[in-house]
């Protein structure tokens, strides 16, 4: 599955979203996906629509090496505020469970994450979680898939003239996958936080 | 030292702190310690005068357990922006290197540290890191004290009628312990963030 997404010879056809009207969470059309961490945080908005989502706004908060941790997190909750005060999404999706080299690491992510969900939250969207594996699952087909495998597919899912960024390509993975898990019944919804 | 600090019998005299004219950081004189958790964050900040620091504002934010992280981040967010709007502080303190139970509890005490962190950095003030041994090193003397005995210490050296709640107590243990690190040259200073 893998070779397959990432060689991009073989032509399969993108996925479709399945139907959405009736299921949980029918009434977001407009999601946040945010891939979150201190030096690039990705993020992206997609409308849900036929024949195919389109994307609002995609990209990356870049900070560069040299600026203090607290400037990042300040520059991440601005961008993400001056994001959603555009395009008015109204359920936000980001990272569950994930892994961390070692505490301090995870520390850190979870300062990027706490920034990131102040300006959502206060923004009132809705906020859930989808584990890593479930997102990959959802787009490649494969929990294990490599990051260029699922940046691919969401190019081709969104109908991009080009793969995104790998972080924003992270975040509208998650957007994707959202749509997908709330467009069934499922017993495994994706978590409120 | 944990039990002469706790048993409250044997009287000592509250330490004063030392001269800060001319040391690093001596411009600082109104500091805000903060200790970030998604349920509980500390909070104080301090005038620094004589005979001895003052106490403008301290407290605890509590977030209900039944409410969702991100209802709390933003509240987290939003109560130390008020704070600070009130109390012109310029600089802030917080934990540096602590210990966690696991990465999941890691991570979401990292939301609650980025949640605090936003406002603060947009209000412009300059962040430093102090680890916790040297906070209770700095004010009972023994890096490895207990809560109580901090917040007795805190209570004597601030001349606080009674002891603070122990959130807010490290959260003025560490502004007191920022003053004291600042009121002479180290080669360990506080570390900015």
């Amino acid at each position: 599955m893998r070779a397959r997404v990432s060689s991009g010879t073989r032509r399969t056809p993108a996925p479709s979203l399945p139907q959405i009207n009736g299921a949980p969470h029918a009434r977001h059309e407009i999601i946040l996906g945010v891939d979150p961490s201190v030096r690039g945080t990705g993020f992206g908005i997609i409308r849900l629509a036929k024949p195919h989502p389109v994307v609002l706004v995609q990209g990356t908060i870049h900070c560069p090496a040299g600026w203090e941790r607290s400037r990042c997190l300040a520059r991440i909750a601005q961008e993400l505020r001056d994001t959603l005060r555009k395009h008015k999404a109204t359920v936000c999706v980001i990272e569950g469970l994930f892994y961390a080299q070692n505490l301090q690491t995870a520390i850190i992510m979870g300062e990027a994450r706490g920034a990131s969900l102040v300006s959502v939250a206060e923004a009132g969207l809705e906020i859930f979680e989808i584990a890593p594996r479930k997102v990959k699952q959802a787009i490649v087909g494969y929990g294990g898939a490599q990051k260029l495998a699922v940046a691919k597919m969401v190019q081709r899912m969104l109908h991009l003239p080009e793969p995104p960024e790998p972080d924003a390509a992270d975040a509208l993975a998650l957007a994707l996958a959202f749509a997908q898990e709330s467009s069934r019944y499922t017993f495994a919804a994706p978590k409120k936080i």
